[in-house]
């Protein structure tokens, strides 16, 4: 018995139309997973986050070990409760984050030794460790710890690299106990290399877990690219579980992934342009720092309900932005997250209307016309 | 026929309970004012503000006036309507701003010359200016523009300050025309000579305005020397107009206000100390920062009904501070403000029974007693 069980209702082409049910509600699928780091969507109460429609949150491994310390929030009584959210909550591994935000860094069969971006402080990252961290934050899909490689990598780079995050990945599955109560998701790597990707499916799903992700795209290289290897990535993954695609949250590569089979998707994006002043519109993108928006008394998108479309205006949004006012980023978070929600909500409709190819086109087309 | 009307319920001692009817509705005194400087409290959607309790906030000329321009505010309908708050507002004159904030800056009977903090640009700000800034603006209440005179000043330099105040305070009325939408009130200043108080209020009294501020206290003098001079100010005022007692909001000197006959008090205090990670419980200050807070995994204040206090520990707050997320300084605000309304509240209710001197002893000594 697993924490979480998938039930693929439809499908259109490729895209699939699925419902994952979890300790904490069932989530429609596809979904976009907005990124809580530290335990909070980034200028969001949770109760914003909930107005707007997130089914799910993703929280972070590495960040919540580090500060405030995942024994604090077992004995805060989990996540769920320390921050205050009582939808499903997915926490990633910290294996991408060991890499990307520690400056330095050591990679042995063990596991990753790092040092704390906040303090210098070294630390052992091994599978166990993230298991335990990840029982103790208590989401309700954990993530194996894998190694994310960076793009370009060398062929015989990779290939040791699979071989290792299959090996974590069985640790991961023997060191995580409570299957009842989070479920693990495996990641499947192989860099830009195909026949390393359906190695590593392969291995990953020999496992037998009720979920897995795509890692390791969206890290530098070419969006076409991604998609090619994308294409295929989704073929090795077996129908009955649902696909995670890993730090992907832009409007195309979101259309994309749909079409080729992924269920879930997580990006920090849309909350950190945000902070930066820049909106997600039907239109396009909205930079609220051009000084064409000082006296537009229309809303950031016209098509759009979110609380900051029904009460402000771009003049509004932009004299935030400029004066460097907290509200700015808030109320742009609020608007993209709700922007990404209602791509997704369409999505879904189109699949279950079988009208996925023309939606996603005229999606495309609207949101890249400038 | 003026935009206000203030009604003088009771009395308990010198202490007031009163209401004040404005364009947006009526306010409940003795009232705390939360203040939204740059058009947005700091941190705090509308309907954050709206929700804590709060019902008027303050915001800023100066600032408005250099951004976004109070020409872009008049266009967007005003300020209610630009910032999306549908209950009273009140705009000071800037007159505290040009002194405090730019660096630049000289006095002549026109006006104050000053450089803005922004982007050093030269302006003139003169009572003309400032009610042309403000009725652009539409505040239900509006201040006249005045010179608060720093401590310590010299007894000559305050004397003549005082003749230009009240000569400006005139040149206020003159340029105010619609008295019916806004309300523009008097400020008494005088520095921390009583005799000098006393020829300010009844000059700036002679002016027939519909409600009064005492200014130029809580500007570093010892607060049993402000308490002292505001024991004589609100003497000076009639008793059939709001006083309003500038940049006033620690528990005690709310307290200490309302029992010398205050109506209003505007501070930033209660946001800024937020944003430090600082709260205001009805157990004294709490320090966020301080590393005692790391388990506890209770409310800021258990007698506390605010969304923070529902919802959150101290643990989950301290954590957003140290890892310096947005969302600590949202909460904190939120109850800080949310513990000044219902210290007025209950000083209303308290002035109403005549209990005033009890509960003004036992709120003292409960905040005050570490």
């Amino acid at each position: 018995m697993h924490a979480v069980n998938f039930e693929l209702i439809t499908k259109d082409g490729r895209a699939r139309r699925g419902r994952l049910a979890t300790p904490h509600g069932a989530i429609e699928t596809p979904v976009f997973m907005p990124v809580g780091t530290a335990a909070t969507v980034k200028a969001l109460k949770p109760d914003d986050v909930r107005e707007l429609g997130a089914q799910i949150i993703l929280a972070n491994t590495y960040h919540l070990y580090l500060r405030p310390g995942h024994e604090v929030v077992k004995k805060a009584g989990g996540l769920h409760r320390f921050m205050h959210w009582d939808r499903p909550i997915l926490t990633d591994s910290g294996g991408f984050q060991v890499f990307s935000l520690s400056s330095i860094n050591k990679i042995t069969e063990e596991g990753v030794t790092f040092a704390s971006h906040i303090d210098g402080s070294r630390h052992l990252l091994s599978p166990e460790k993230s298991i335990e961290i990840q029982n103790a934050l208590g989401a309700d899909i954990i993530m194996a710890f894998d190694e994310c490689v960076p793009y370009p990598a060398e062929r015989g780079y990779v290939e040791a690299s699979v071989l290792r995050t299959t090996r974590w990945a069985g640790r991961c599955k023997e060191a995580h106990g409570d299957t009842e109560r989070q479920s693990l998701f495996g990641i499947m790597q192989g860099g830009m290399f195909k026949d390393l990707r359906r190695q590593s499916a392969e291995q990953i799903t020999a496992l037998d877990l009720p979920g897995y992700a795509i890692g390791g795209l969206s890290v530098g290289e070419p969006k076409d690219l991604m998609y090619e290897i994308l294409d295929d990535c989704t073929e090795y993954l077996p129908p009955d579980r649902p696909r995670y695609l890993m730090g992907v949250g832009s409007p195309d590569a979101l259309l994309e992934g749909i079409e080729r089979g992924v269920d879930m998707f997580d990006c920090v994006m849309p909350t950190r342009e945000a902070r930066h002043g820049r909106a997600m519109t039907r239109g396009g993108s909205v930079n609220l720092r051009n000084a064409a928006y000082t006296e537009d008394f229309g809303p950031l998108d016209y098509s759009c309900d979110c609380y900051t479309c029904r009460n402000f205006s771009r003049a509004y949004l932009r004299h935030l932005v400029m004066a460097k006012e907290i509200l700015g980023a808030t109320l742009i978070s609020i608007h993209n997250l709700t922007f990404l929600t209602h791509l997704m909500e369409r999505a879904r409709k189109a699949i279950e209307e079988n009208t996925y190819a023309s939606y996603k086109k005229e999606a495309m087309e609207r949101y890249y016309r400038r």
